[in-house]
C-alpha cells in the first residue's frame, strides 16, 4: 500500500460510527456521521497555499483531498458534529511506504498541523500528529474496498498516556 | 513480539470498555467488564485435554493461560455479561511470529475453536478463527504495558462481509 492507493480508495462518501472512549473516567461516546473524501488537483490554490505554510515545494504533493464531515453526537444531540479540512500527503522520496500530512487549519480544528504516516506491512495507514500540549495517532485499515475502520488516540504531548481513544467503522454509501 | 512476550505482558486484571457495531443496523453495545488473564503450567490436566483434541503435542504448547471476564452491557443490565476459557498457544516451530491458539470449549462459547495467529511488525496480535458459519478476525496491540486496544469483527463464513465489529479498551488494574 502507498498513498496513493490509500487515498483513492478513500474517495467517497462514508456512513461513520464512532465511538469514543474516555480512559480516565470510563465514559462512552457514540456519534453517527456521513463523511466525505474529495480529491484536489494538486494545483488547487489551496493546497498550493498549504504547502506554503510549512515550506513544503507544491510539486511534491500527491493526491490531495478534502474531507468533509457531519453528524450527530448522543454527548449533545442539539449540536451537530461537523467540520471540514484540506490534506495534503508528502510522500518521502527516498521510501515511498512513508511521508508528512499536512493539514489546514480548516473551521473545525484548533490549528494547522503535519503530522507523519507510515504504513504497516498489513497496509495499515498509520499517522502521528504532534500538538503543543498533546499526540494523536491514528490507524487505518481497509477490511474490503467498502468498509474501513479507525482508531485514534489522543496522547498527553509526551506520548506516553492517552486520554481518549475512539474506534470507527465505515461504510461506503454506495447511493448518495 | 513472539507469543511468550505477549502472554507474558497479558497476565494480570483488566478493567475492559468495549463498544460493539452492528454494521448492519448502525446499532452501538457498550459493555464495561473486568478480564483476568492467569498464566496455568504447561502440565495443566486442562491444557494437555486441550492439545489432544486437536492432536497436538501437549510438549508444543507455551504459556497458555486461562481467562475469566465479567461485565455489564448496557443492551441488558440484568444480564451479566461472564465466561472463563483456557487458551493454549501453538507457536510454528519454523517461524516464532506465527501459530496456533487453541480454546478450549469453556461455558461461554459455542464451540471450541482453534485459530491461526501471527504477529505484525508493528507488533499487533492479528488472530484469524473460521468457525462453521462465521468467522473471527481479532487484532490486540499494547499502546503501554498497562494499555492495550483489541479490534475484533465477526465475519460472514466466506471472510468478505463484517457482521459486527468491536473495539475494546483495556487498562491494567494496578490494585485487585
Amino acid at each position: 500500500m502507498n498513498i496513493s492507493e490509500f487515498v483513492k480508495l478513500s474517495i467517497g462518501r462514508w456512513r461513520s460510527q464512532r465511538s469514543g472512549h474516555n480512559l480516565a473516567f470510563s465514559h462512552f461516546e457514540e456519534v453517527r456521521s456521513t463523511i466525505d473524501i474529495i480529491a484536489l488537483p494538486t494545483d488547487d490554490p489551496a493546497v498550493i497555499d498549504i504547502c506554503k505554510l510549512y515550506n513544503i515545494d507544491p510539486s511534491n504533493a500527491t493526491n490531495p483531498f478534502r474531507m468533509n464531515w457531519e453528524g450527530e453526537s448522543d454527548w449533545d444531540e442539539a449540536e451537530k458534529v461537523e467540520g471540514t479540512c484540506i490534506l495534503v500527503p508528502i510522500p518521502d522520496p527516498e521510501n515511498p511506504s512513508r511521508g508528512k500530512l499536512l493539514r489546514d487549519r480548516g473551521y473545525a480544528e484548533t490549528m494547522s498541523a503535519a503530522g507523519e504516516y507510515h504504513f504497516a506491512d498489513d497496509g495499515t495507514f498509520i499517522l502521528l500528529t504532534e500538538y503543543d500540549r498533546a499526540a494523536a495517532e491514528e490507524r487505518i485499515w481497509f477490511t474490503t474496498p467498502n468498509l474501513r475502520f479507525r482508531v485514534a488516540l489522543i496522547k498527553t504531548s509526551d506520548g506516553k498516556g492517552v486520554v481518549t481513544a475512539s474506534f470507527s467503522s465505515e461504510i461506503r454509501a454506495l447511493s448518495s
